[in-house]
C-alpha cells in the first residue's frame, strides 16, 4: 500500500435533481475522490482549501477514514467554494446555477513535505496553474499521477493545460470534453490523439454508459451499473476516480490487467454515489458492500464461450 | 440447431453518413437480419415481398448464405420498398429523408407450410398488424419468439402493438423507444414495465454504448467495440437482432447465459455491419473474423478478481 495524493476542492453544494434538492450539502472533487478512496487505503493526503464555515464534524469525518488533512488550509473569515446546480431528467447534463470561488480565488496550495513523496497523485479538476505547482512540489519519485479536467479549461486556459497534460500519466475526463480536446468524434480516434499530448493512458467516462480504458494498445470498457434511481450524479466522476486511484494505491500495481480492476472499483464506488444526494452513501458503506458491488459489476459483464 | 424464421424488411436505402454517400444499396430490416444470422446456421427461413427491381443475384447471395427465400413474395410491376435517410456527427441520430413503402403498402405475408414449425422467430420492425399475421400462422410449437419495434408504431398502432408484445418472448428496442414505451427514464424501470405487458426478455439497444439484456431477474451489459471509424450504423440492430436470434437458433438454448452468449454474437455481427455502408462487410466475413471479434469482446469487457 502507498501514499495516495488528492488535490481539488472540498466544498458546499447545493443540488436540485428531478426527486429532490438539497441545500448547502458537503461536495467538492476532492471529499468525494477522498471518500472513494478511503475504502482501500487510509493513506490518503488531501490538498485543498476551506472556509471557517465548513463543519469540523465533516473534516473529523474525513480524518476518521484516514484521510490526512495537514494539507487543508482552513482560511479565517472566508467561505468555502460553492457550486450550485440543477439537473434534468437526463442525468448526464446538467445546468450549473452558481459558481462562487470564493477561499479558491487565492488558493495556493502548499504541500507538507511528508506528501511529497506521495507514489500516487490524484490531480482533481482546478486549473492547470494549479495542478502545476503541485507537480512542481512533488518529489519525482511517483509511480502514477492522474489528472481530471474540464471544458471550462480548455476554453480558456489552453496552453497552460496541454502544459500539465504533458506531465501526468492518466487523464480521466468525460466524453464530450475528450471531443472537444481531441476534435475527433470517434473515442478511439480521441484518445489517441490524448495519447499524443503526453498520458500513457485515458479514462473516458460516459457517466450513465459506463467508462473506457485506453493504454498499452488495450481497450476496456466497464458499464456503469444499471440503477432503478439515479437520485443525484453529482460527484460521480469524482468518486469514480478516487476509487481507482484508491484501488492503485493500496495495490501498487500499474499493469493494463490491474487498471482494469482499478476501473471497476471506481465504477462501483460511483454507483454508491448516485444513490444518495452529496457523500450520504459514500461516508458508511461496509466493506461487504463494496465488495459484493464490485462482484455485481462481473455477473453484469462477463460470460463463458 | 434449429430453423429461424425471420421477417422483416427487404428493400433499397439511400444513405448518407459524414464519410460518404450509397445510393440505392440493399437495405431492409430482415436483409441485414438475415446475413447477421448466416454466419450461425443456414436454417433460415425469410418472409418478406419486394419488387420485381429486386436484383435475381441479391437474392441468389442471400441463397448461397442458406436462407430459403421461399416466402419471399416477388411482386411484378411494382418497386421494391426504398428508405433513405442522414446521419450526422452523433450517429446515434439520423434524419429520415424518404419513406416510399412502394410493395410493402399491401404486404399479406404467407407462410409457406414448412416454415411453420421454426422454432426461432424474429419478427423485425414491420406493422404490428402483420406481425401478428405472421405469428397466426405459426404451428404453436415455437420455442422463442423476438420482436423488434419503433416508435412510429407506438404513436399510430399502440393497441395492436400491445396485443402482439403480449405474445412473444423477447422484445428488442432502443433505449428512447423503451422510455416512450414505458414512460420510466430508467431503463431498469423501463425493462420491468415491459416485462408486465408480456416479454420474458428485453433487449434494450444503446447504439455506441451497446445493448442490456433483461430477463429472469438478471441483467448483462454488452458494450458496442470502440471503433475508428463508424461508416454507415444502417442495419446494427437489425444485424443485432440477426446475430442474436441466429447463435440462439444454432445452439437451441435459451437459458439466461446462453442469451449472453447471443448477445455478444449480437454485438460482433453488429461491430461488422458498421464498417461499410449498407450489407458490404457483412456479405463475405469468414468464420475466423468472426470468432476474432467475438473475442475481442471478452478482452474489453472481462477482468479477473
Amino acid at each position: 500500500m502507498k501514499d495516495l495524493l488528492t488535490v481539488g476542492t472540498v466544498a458546499f453544494d447545493s443540488i436540485e435533481t428531478p426527486y429532490g434538492k438539497a441545500e448547502m450539502v458537503i461536495g467538492g472533487a476532492c471529499t468525494y475522490a477522498s471518500y472513494a478512496a478511503s475504502y482501500f487505503t487510509d493513506r490518503i493526503n488531501l490538498v485543498s482549501i476551506v472556509g471557517d464555515d465548513f463543519p469540523k464534524s465533516e473534516m473529523e469525518a474525513l480524518e476518521d477514514k484516514g484521510v490526512n488533512l495537514k494539507g487543508l488550509e482552513i482560511k479565517e473569515n472566508a467561505k468555502s467554494f460553492f457550486w450550485a446546480g440543477k439537473y434534468h431528467e437526463n442525468m448526464n447534463k446538467r445546468d450549473t446555477l452558481t459558481t462562487d470561488l470564493n477561499v479558491l480565488d487565492d488558493f495556493d496550495p502548499v504541500l507538507p513535505d511528508e506528501y511529497k513523496s506521495s507514489k500516487y497523485v490524484m490531480l482533481g479538476n482546478i486549473t492547470p496553474e494549479l495542478q502545476t505547482q503541485v507537480l512542481d512540489q512533488l518529489d519525482g519519485s511517483q509511480r502514477l499521477i492522474a489528472m481530471d479536467t474540464m471544458n471550462f479549461w480548455m476554453d480558456i486556459a489552453w496552453d497552460e493545460l496541454m502544459k500539465v497534460i504533458g506531465r501526468v500519466d492518466i487523464l480521466t475526463i468525460n466524453d464530450e470534453e475528450a471531443r472537444q480536446m481531441s476534435g475527433e468524434y470517434s473515442l478511439v480516434k480521441a484518445a489517441n490523439k490524448i495519447h499524443e499530448l503526453g498520458p500513457k493512458f485515458i479514462v473516458i467516462k460516459k457517466g450513465e454508459h459506463g467508462a473506457l480504458l485506453f493504454g498499452d494498445e488495450q481497450i476496456f470498457y466497464a458499464p456503469a451499473l444499471p440503477l432503478s434511481q439515479v437520485y443525484d450524479p453529482t460527484g460521480a466522476g469524482d468518486t469514480f476516480a478516487g476509487g481507482f486511484m484508491g484501488y492503485l494505491a493500496k495495490t501498487d500495481d500499474v499493469t493494463f490487467d490491474n487498471m482494469k480492476r482499478a476501473v471497476i472499483h471506481g465504477s462501483a464506488m460511483a454507483s454508491f454515489c448516485v444513490e444518495e444526494f452529496s457523500i450520504k452513501r459514500l461516508k458508511n458503506l461496509r466493506d461487504d458492500e463494496v465488495n459484493s458491488r464490485v462482484m455485481k459489476f462481473k455477473q453484469l459483464t462477463h460470460f463463458d464461450l
